[in-house]
């Protein structure tokens, strides 16, 4: 399948190098960046750099297209696919605003059909899918808790207190949803003594709470300037037991009166098949005549919903109810 | 040293077969309690049952007094002991209230020697040992945050949802309090969807969240009908790494398609050795002439207020701030 | 790429399903199999189904071959590709004999340029690899010994005692060779008492002890009726600490009583992603231009002289050296 | 009860300070050594120090003794305690050679009752407890085959390669023999590439090979200069799984993008509770007027005929058949 891929970026370029070189039946025929655009389609064999990502949309040789460019960009070039009838993987977030996002929403409802997929590749990780087996299979019975952190070594230098929550927390929401299978009612932030390692003003960790519509509760640990590695972390707790997942580990070194495992130093490393897998499996079902299976421009809009409800809860100190719009296309 | 146990019911039972059995230098030679005074007597050679509890702290052959009977016979027991000049090791709580708790306080501030161990036997746990050490030898920075877990496989028949934070939770408060090294200046109570295993009406479990004085943030997960077993975890996060817990494992199994470990079923065999650690330090203090070292009547004070702070979270539903008597003679 | 896969068994299937859906750039154009050819090729819509193997191996459509057929016919479709100058990955064992291996080896260097390399996907597992890389790293510094195991859950119906090391033990003495760099001097088996829960007649568990040429002991215990499941254990012993390959864990699940993770079930699932990387490395290095980078022949000689040696060692009880034909080129 | 501890060196010492202050029952009266005895005496307020250690034995004011002296004087102190009536528990080995080992057992079975316990202390590690409990359920079945390691950081300055065996490996033979209930037929032991960082001409590390009775197999990897910590590896197989002894560990550290755990330095460090539980089991048996349940005499003895096989095999480089007199009293 030709594919087409606008932002070349650290995310977008990943994407082309794994299109190129490590999914079944993809191919790579246009990139759009202005900045490494060409560089990047050099060192993967792309033949066309279109300055335009619009171009890109609408080049005949592009049969599906990734969105790995700026979120502000997102909205209008997920609606251009739309409008070419093309289907469309857009990196997290949908849209700059959960407004936005609702109106891709609308913009398919009205298609009748997916071509929307949203980037949340962890329901791809081999673990999370081992969870959420066991879960769906009622290995601990009815879930009430749910235990999770996320953590990077140090915070990009771009980062901002909200962007702990829109960046980095949404892919907790993305998970909470789809573990649970029911949406987030509230949001909850809570802000501890931050940390002095990293910029002043960064309120970094955070403590989010969020209550699902049946009443569960999930805390999540944010801290995005960890110092140690990139960690993900995440137990439910149900009636009768709880599943968590492993910490990776593949080899064990006892050294120096130490026995320990490496860390992962960032989410490439712990996600590589996560990302391959997200990729295969878009391209499979694609390649056979059908519709997207991942994350849907819905889960998109709700995980944008819940974010925005979480940053006003940070503002303001206090909880703040997740409004979905009920008119929308439901999932 | 000759000691007199008050109350041999399932914990104070416990501390006769400790103290008779598997603590150097300590001997028990009295015993009262209405119930199983006599049979615990019996078979542990103990000379004398005191039908009152008071005439056994009067006795001149007990030298120091362990108290484990109900909760509302410490005050007045613990203040005989203190006009008495024995030492005293009362079980958790210290009182029946946090009042009662201060009247301890200011009676054995009045004395001028400490003569009072509140039993946190946790503080004697070699992991939280460990723990503490790794703290206090800065290996993970300034702590911010900490996560815990507090979990029984089968709530006792005649717990209320209060006694989630004042029987359970209140361990996890003395910890926070000495692992952290700080006081707790606020309690938030959140109440997630209930088991529908355990007794209808119980809120279990709970999600206790705690906030210390400079700010840092700690969440408890109490879970007294968990299914599974008895379940203790604690993950303390730094400015450059974290501290947790390793969950216990003596052998691994590795039979039909598993590789696990046992769980412990109470916390009699998870701590069993906090329990050894906690007699055994607490009798050779006091035969060598010294004052008690361990959890003084302050903590348990400041754990009694913090506890009630909590209850009145769970019962209003909103943050409730832990108020000290600044009167009280500080740690 | 374009290629044919002789012999569509278990493991032949496998490799067509994964070049057809899971491989970049790989396509499957021909399979050979007087059993499952046909059905096989629907499947993964694979275009022609030759009858005769030597005809798959001539045909124009195919670039590149497979042979995944039983052991005593390797060497001669193997010889028949290197005639044809085509590539071949080659299931183990190269060849029935390590005579035969060696004529293949001899062939290919006649030939003046790779064409051949032997299915040791463990070369591919990533836990493997972050051993052998710790190990090239100088982590542990020198090694000295390495101890292995190698469980099934169930024995193959079909296996007798020799098979245990044939088509078992060889996996490590390829992974032995591969990790420590040096060939392998001598071979001892020892037959502990057999499990009574295999068929009578087996002797499993064996337990096979290799001398490196410098000295270094490696024990592998090899059980292919462990009862519980897949286990593959290997931990290298240096001079400085040790390496060892940690126990596969993705969720860890706490339910009555214990905290466990699932066993592999079989070996597909254990080396899932090795199997990936062998065929994806091998497609990419050989669409490239260049020879295939894996096991050598001669990496399959070597294996199958030392499986030879540690045979005649369970025949006869006692130690065998190993004679690497001094004539054939080197690795 | 009134113990006597000949010998207070590293081991002895630590006998001294537990039987003073850490186990219930037990004081000691007399110690006696040439170096440390007056000093060892003087921190643990011991009343009288020996300057012949045949007269503690004879001093009426010690009814139990320790022996923690050189190995050549353990034959004639403790026949000098059986020739006293006194309970012995005895350091290992039992006495220097299997021959006086011998004679031990032969003159405590003219005695007609046990007074003899053998300092193989692991018989009351935690750990190993519980796995010797699910052997004895039939967790796993039949067991066949068992593999070890015994890891000291760093060797003694006074080690050759022999006392690789008789000191370390020891500790091994007893756990095999206590383990699987059955007496070791044969001993073999490998010497692969020494250790560049030990002394010259140490053996550094052997790999032993123990065969029961009855045919099992337990390879026993010594290796006292491993360089990074006190490390004990057993895992037992059985016919339908397996049970391993957990790595210990207390504290999980997540530091420079490391997850690990501190290793034992020393043996100290490992069996603390087992040394305890050692005395206070032998201490509470004889003052409940019962005989010693430990390791016996012919434990003793058997244990030094296996090793002296041993030693023998390391020496030969050949199979050596264990010869246990059968004239000698049975367990």
């Amino acid at each position: 399948m030709d594919i087409g891929v606008i932002g070349t970026g650290l995310m977008g370029s990943t994407h082309v190098r794994l299109l190129s070189s490590f999914v079944s039946g993809a191919r790579v025929t246009a990139v759009s960046d202005p900045v490494s655009g060409e560089e990047v389609a050099a060192a993967h064999g792309v033949g066309t750099v279109h300055a335009d990502p619009l171009a890109l949309i609408r080049d005949a040789a592009v049969v599906a297209v990734v969105i790995a460019s700026p979120a502000d960009t997102h909205e209008e070039l997920t609606l251009a696919c739309l409008q070419e009838g093309k289907p469309v993987l857009c990196e997290k977030p949908l849209a700059a605003t959960a407004e936005a996002c609702g109106r891709i929403v609308e913009a398919e409802a009205a298609l009748g059909r997916r071509l929307v997929q949203v980037g949340f590749m962890r329901r791809y990780d081999p673990a999370y899918l081992e969870l959420k087996r066991g879960l769906d299979e009622g290995a601990i019975g009815a879930p009430l808790l749910a235990h999770m952190a996320h953590r990077n070594a140090v915070a990009p230098g771009h980062f901002d207190s909200a962007m702990i929550i829109t960046d980095t927390v949404v892919h907790e929401i993305d998970v909470i949803r789809w573990l649970l299978g029911e949406e987030i009612a509230r949001a909850t932030v809570l802000a501890p003594r931050p940390s002095s390692r990293t910029r002043p003003g960064l309120q970094d960790p955070q403590l989010v709470i969020f209550e699902t519509e049946s009443g569960r509760l999930v805390d999540v640990e944010a801290f995005v300037s960890s110092g140690y590695g990139y960690d993900i972390r995440c137990e439910v707790v149900g009636e009768s037991g709880t599943l968590e997942l492993a910490p990776p580990a593949a080899v064990t070194a006892r050294i120096a009166a130490q026995r320990g495992v490496a860390v992962e130093p960032n989410f490439q490393g712990r996600f590589a098949t996560a990302y391959v897998q997200e990729l295969q499996t878009w391209v499979t079902a694609l390649a056979a005549g059908g519709e997207p299976t991942g994350p849907a421009a819905w889960d998109g809009y709700a995980a944008s919903v819940v974010a925005e409800a979480a940053v006003e809860s940070l503002r303001t100190g206090t909880p703040v109810a997740v409004e979905l719009a009920a008119g929308l296309a439901a999932r």
